[in-house]
């Protein structure tokens, strides 16, 4: 029998835990610092063995998922990186891949470090917000080190398949960072900056489905996302300015009452997002099942 | 037998015929020059009796609900401004309000006529997409004249209530105006200026719900958001600049490495749609059953 450790059990690494249960010849250990996030994983059967020994548990596992904030899994490479079993497979789940990657060499040669990213959360964090569903349909991005073992990146595979993901991408650091500055980091920073606008709370009763869709992860937990935002500030910063940029555009081409130029703006927008969710769909088709 | 006229059998109108059918002692006519559109709704029993003649319909209305695009009903106004049957109640459903009610001038004081906009539609417009529930949990908004007769805005009420809206509010049209530039239509501009980047078709198999979220509406008709854009240009081209501005604050927070600032601003702002949510809620409590 085979181990996977999960380090943290918060909504991903409880989510995980569970999701992962049953998987192959594998048991799992889960491990937290907090007894409350223990307890509620005994009760609810979350993995098959539970401790606060991470030392331990990091040295029983073949396979060691690090599910803590960015900043916290940097800290914890550093400070376990001589306590991983010879030849392990370490992977972290955090939505920033190129600074994880980074701190990751400290590790060496001894253990296959393997940056993922299973792409789903939720507004709410802690176990007690977790469920074995929360990766269905999601998509699994993995980032491998140049010499990383292709049985561990099909091992990674089998476990996202597992757990629900509809499909597993296998990209650079650097190509994750970018896209997800774009398709997920600058989400939020619209989402909070419109619920900046001095004007907000005079528009209750006046939301559309537009507002609540698009607002919607703006209740995120600060902490996390300063150090997602923070830990790639580069690619979130140019993604805001090409933002901008457009904004203003459409906002000039409204003051100009140039209709003509509006509809024609609008047109190869709206277009543009059609085809987005044809191809999105016809991914569905390809993808589904995995590759 | 009183009668309600719907003018246009679109989404808005095909729903609205629909949804008001039963509606107290009231017989429904659905007009429109369209000859598919009156096929489906007489397929699917949309209204009591469903004819082309514009003319006739409108006469015949003690309401008459205009359900055309913007453009279309200030030109409706106009072109049937000595039809309607002196004391008929006149409303239309867009959604924008000041020009509305300034085209709305021309009728003089022998018809009431009052602005309404159910905050409800879809991305894909016409009758087949019609739905007599389109319109369940939805906000009505009511927009008198100074001189607005209370029992049409009360009658309008009791429509909306039949509908299955969740709440009635009466405001002015500016006042609107200024709430739905911010509420619905900068996050239509958003979800199109975010679709307008050269890098979104690099990203698929990358998104998330917020991506998916935040962009749902850019599926939006060209034609009918220039009018609605159009008609409320400098409300809107307002809220679009203070965007700009809270992105730029963001962005250069992000830029400048300063991390506790940047957890600041977003506590800040979390904290701000974690109570809009709470007061959201609330309403729910205070407003249901209708006033």
């Amino acid at each position: 029998m085979k181990t996977i450790t999960i380090v943290g059990l918060g909504l991903i690494g409880g989510s995980l835990a569970g999701a992962l249960r049953g998987f192959e010849d594998y048991r799992i250990i889960g491990v937290d610092s907090n007894s409350a996030a223990r307890r509620y994983a005994e009760e609810n059967e979350i993995a098959d063995v539970i401790t606060d020994d991470t030392a331990y548990a990091v040295s029983q596992g073949d396979v060691v998922m690090c599910c803590l904030h960015p900043g916290g899994t940097v800290q914890f490479l550093q400070e376990y990186k001589d306590t991983f079993a010879p030849g392990a497979l370490v992977a972290d789940v955090s939505g920033v891949k190129t600074a994880i990657m980074q701190a990751a060499e400290c590790l060496g040669d001894s253990v296959d470090f393997i940056g993922t990213h299973p792409m789903a959360g939720k507004e709410k964090g802690g176990i007690e917000n977790s469920s074995k569903h929360l990766f269905d349909g999601a998509h699994y991005i993995i980032t491998p080190r140049d010499n990383s073992r292709i049985e561990n990146i099909e091992l990674l595979k089998r476990m996202s398949r597992h757990i629900g993901c509809r499909d597993t991408i296998v990209t650079t650091p650097e190509e994750h960072d970018a896209i997800i500055a774009y398709t997920s980091q600058v989400m939020h920073v619209m989402a909070v900056a419109i619920c900046d606008d001095p004007f907000m709370f005079d528009c209750l009763g006046f939301e559309g489905g537009s507002f609540r869709d698009c607002t919607r992860v703006a209740a995120l937990d600060p902490e996390l996302w300063t150090e997602l935002f923070a830990m790639n500030a580069p690619a979130l910063a140019g993604t805001i300015r090409r933002l901008e940029e457009r904004l203003a555009a459409y906002r000039e081409v409204i003051e100009s009452g140039d209709e003509d130029m509006l509809m024609k703006k609008l047109k190869y927008s709206s277009d543009r997002k059609r085809a987005m969710n044809i191809e999105h769909r016809r991914g569905d088709d390809v993808l589904l099942p995995q590759e």
